[in-house]
């Protein structure tokens, strides 16, 4: 230690020449608000000084921008589809250099052993991997998951180095109305972080929520929630994700004066999304294009979350921070050329120059444990031949109660080639309960043949859709023969299936294949399926089984009326 | 702790009225940068809500403006001459409810002890008293203090629960030729804070500085050094103390950009600018009519300060912070009407509402310890008439050297009524060592007198002045009689002692009555001992033994040249 400090002091006057300096760059200081034009040493994976310095190596900037690397608050990497090192692989070149995940999906399928799998997996890469422990798993009781996460389970996880507290609560209604099993949570915590989720909560049950110890908000969606929120003390997080995007909404809220207070964060973001879009990168460009200044942007994708989560020594460019540095083309389109981790190079061009080792997931894999189904466990009873129906609307996750006439059959709904229902299932997968839950839906607008997931948020259990019970029969064993994953069949046939064998989740591929096996699947699903174009099939599916977005889902509990809060009839009911 | 949680959010959510409710208040929000009007819910000393609730206790604001507690984030207390209860009674009134002091002076005199005596006279008081360890005693190695202080000292310290990190390292030469008993003293810091002391420096010298750990600056007295080290990511703290004064300078170095790294101190205040000038409200004030927006300026003077040292509970007004709360009638002249601590009125229209115990002061107390001195001891023995003596200039801490002819009888000085050439003597007072340094002084223009004192920064010896060796053996004899402190003699009689018990540096009185004895003190020195008037006789004798100050200053090893860094002669060679 002695030694360290010794050649850092060396260094920084000048007397020790450092591993490496990045000559002549245009530095974004992110204290002063400024560039500055100069040179940085680097030496031992820190910045030790800033101006005029030789290096043992020497790389030149030519007048390119320097910043520090991105932080991304707040993310599922489970929406990526890929491991830990494979999701590095993805944003780190274009300038993630640290990121605060909550692996919520796979401690919902595996448990306390889904948080170590992503843990163990996340441990030696080019980027700071940071977690928040899953705040809320089953997360509601109106299905079943893999595993019911208690305060004691997560206790034995909350000391670990690289866990900086309690993911987002999204049971606020339970910290609202101090319920015990959240209270435990939030005392182990203790002076850790602890994430908010709160949408809609206002005046006095706010204040609760804050009271409670949650810092941060990443579900604003007006400007008025977000002001209410920080004005409270709490730090916003700005998402732009696949699902959710918020950022143009919320940057109009964000002023030279609160700027300090506001972060990014992407919370969910599928493969092609970020090969195509890109990352926090993105939040920076749509930012900027809403005419937000350049380093005020760059400030809330840097220091602002060093800041917010305790993050020392990270966030900015000044002796004695961790040389984490992208170097752009300019601060417009913030394309990134170069990323340095801890004073290595490990990106150029948008590509990464390294490697990831392939971690054991022997503990997640085959995570399907459920009872055989026969073609009588999906004939849906029917007391009336008027039905509730799923309604899906274009491009959205929020779906409609219909009502409709549908044709029956000695009380059992019978498909018909001229009306547009299909037929939805969502089959317990975890425990072998052999729950099923069965609805009908509208607008998907599938021909012949089922698609059947394991990713149905956020319980992941098996769902299901199809016009027969025949190929959704195929699609259920299919998935449960890969290990879990996603599958369309057609006609009794298997056409293509995605395997996800960790946790039914994560695929064991690059992000690159997984985007190109999605993209084949979506092109059967519309060409060869004719399902509805209007609608991102997978994603839909996935959100079908999301208790806490309206109006109305399907669990393995049954059809469930979010308005309401219940679970409903499938018969209509005057 | 469950009970306490859930009673927050209980009273947060309205179901359960807090002890005290601030109503209808103009409260300023230093995370939106605005003024909000609504009510202030505190219980158990933290605020738990605002926006409109009902207490059992209720406080109408009228609309007057409530702000956080004021932070004064690097102070001596030793400066006011007062024990730690009666400096909290001085400036709380003020509106400061938070302090990090650095214990310099006492642990000069009494090494470990001072330090604990601060840290145990602070202890129950309404006021967050947090201590930096004085990480340079001695200041230099040109002097005898009372005790040295090595990093194997200070690592039992630096656990305490209100000791944040490191003081000021002043040894910045040390620092930056990376010298191993300061490498020891910052080891120990680990993750603690380190605080700065190097005005001056510059380029790779700043970079190893800051390369080093060192965090904050309060040194700066030029835009230019203060952009400098805040762009390299130093805290700047922005002094306004009784003889550094750099506000009206580096607050126009403070923009909307770079405020968030721009904190208030004091450093140093003495009582009557304590009681007459204010304390953290006197930096908001000159800050305010400089220009800055008074929300900026109370984000310097709280949430900035807060962050900078990591403490997570204070510096702002939302749910979780603690109630530290100050009622302003204005926010140009920052009059401080009530002071609030955890939720309790500790001081109403200046005056504090709280008395303080008396600590246990006996191992910091008879911390003189010397030879007797004889008048053959003030014998000034030159070789030549020709000498050098320190040259004071008004209202300045710096000295001139100057040449002068002198009378002298056999090798020995004496004294002339017609010359303005007075006798100044620094007696080693801590380990009787017997040292004495001599030296001759132009300008004080003192007539039939010695003034003596034991405050003599940094390692307050016995600094003594005089036209004659009858009163200066009499104003030696009675500092150590009285234990410490500061007396004027003439004419063979004591007119006046201010006795400093506490290390002879701090009375054990009020600091009323500090200034009241001070001011008759000087009332005689002026008119009955005609001491010029340009200077304040006891602050200027306090720094003539200082020898980091130029230009030329006597310490108890003898007279020291500051600028090349050594001792000299007091006969003048060619």
């Amino acid at each position: 230690m002695r030694e360290k400090l010794k050649r850092k002091i060396d260094i920084g006057a000048g007397r020790v020449k450092p591993e490496l300096v990045l000559k002549n760059a245009k530095i974004v200081n992110v204290f002063s608000h400024e560039i500055i034009e100069g040179d940085i040493a680097i030496d031992d994976g820190k910045i030790v000084g800033i101006g005029e310095y030789e290096g043992i190596e020497v790389y030149e900037m030519d007048g390119r921008y320097v910043a520090p690397g991105l932080i991304d608050a707040h993310v599922h990497i489970e929406s990526s589809m890929v491991t830990p090192g494979q999701f590095a692989r993805g944003i780190v070149p274009r300038g993630t250099t640290t990121i605060i995940a909550d692996p919520h999906e796979i401690a919902n399928v595996c448990g306390v052993e889904g948080i170590e799998y992503i843990l163990n997996a996340s441990e030696k890469l080019p980027l700071n991997f940071y977690i928040m422990l899953p705040s809320c798993v089953p997360a509601t009781s109106f299905e079943n998951a893999g595993a019911i996460l208690s305060a004691k389970e997560l206790e034995g996880l909350i000391h670990h180095d690289r866990v900086l507290g309690m993911g987002e609560l999204m049971d606020y209604p339970g910290v609202i109305s101090a319920e015990d099993n959240i209270l435990d949570k939030i005392m182990i915590a203790e002076d850790k972080k602890i994430d908010g989720h709160g949408p809609n909560i206002e005046g006095k049950e706010l204040n609760a929520y804050i009271a409670a110890g949650v810092k941060t908000e990443h579900e604003c969606s007006t400007v008025e929630e977000m002001q209410n929120r920080l004005r409270l003390g709490m730090y916003i997080l700005i998402r732009e994700g696949s699902a959710a995007r918020n950022l143009e909404t919320l940057i109009r809220g964000t002023t030279r004066e609160n700027a300090r207070r506001c972060l990014f964060c992407t919370d969910d973001k599928h493969p092609e999304d970020i090969l195509v879009g890109g990352h926090i990168d993105n939040n920076l460009r749509l930012a900027v294009k809403e005419g937000i200044h350049p380093i005020t942007a760059l400030q809330m994708a840097t220091i602002n979350a060093a800041e917010c989560y305790g993050l020392k020594d990270i966030g900015a460019i000044a002796p004695g921070y961790d040389a984490d540095l992208i170097v752009l083309k300019d601060l417009e389109n913030f394309e990134v050329l170069e990323v340095y981790k801890k004073g290595n190079k490990v990106a150029k061009n948008k590509k990464p120059l390294f490697d990831v080792e392939v971690t054991d997931h022997s503990k997640v894999s085959n995570t399907i444990n459920m009872k055989s189904i026969t073609k009588e466990d999906l004939e849906v009873k029917i007391t009336s031949d008027i039905v509730n129906v799923i309604k899906l609307l274009p491009h959205s996750l929020v779906t409609e109660k219909a009502v409709r006439k549908v044709d029956a059959l000695n009380g059992v709904f019978q498909y018909n080639r001229n009306l547009d229902i299909l037929k939805l299932a969502v089959i317990e997968r975890h425990k072998s309960t052999g729950n099923i839950g069965l609805g009908l839906v509208e607008d998907f607008k599938m021909k012949n043949g089922a698609i059947a997931s394991t990713i149905a948020h956020d319980s992941h259990n098996i769902i299901v859709i199809g016009d027969n019970d025949e190929d959704m029969l195929l699609a259920i064993k299919e998935v449960e023969k890969i290990g879990g994953g996603i599958t369309i069949c057609s006609k009794g046939k298997v056409l293509k299936s995605l395997a996800l064998p960790i946790g039914g989740l994560i695929s064991d591929g690059t992000m690159e294949e997984v985007d190109l096996q999605l993209k084949e699947m979506l092109d059967i699903a519309y060409n060869q399926l004719a399902v509805n174009k209007n609608i991102d099939p997978f994603m839909t599916l996935s959100f079908l089984a999301l208790p806490v977005i309206p109006e109305i889902k399907l669990t393995d509990m049954g059809l469930f009326n979010v308005t309401d809060f219940s679970f409903m009839d499938l018969s209509f009911k005057e």
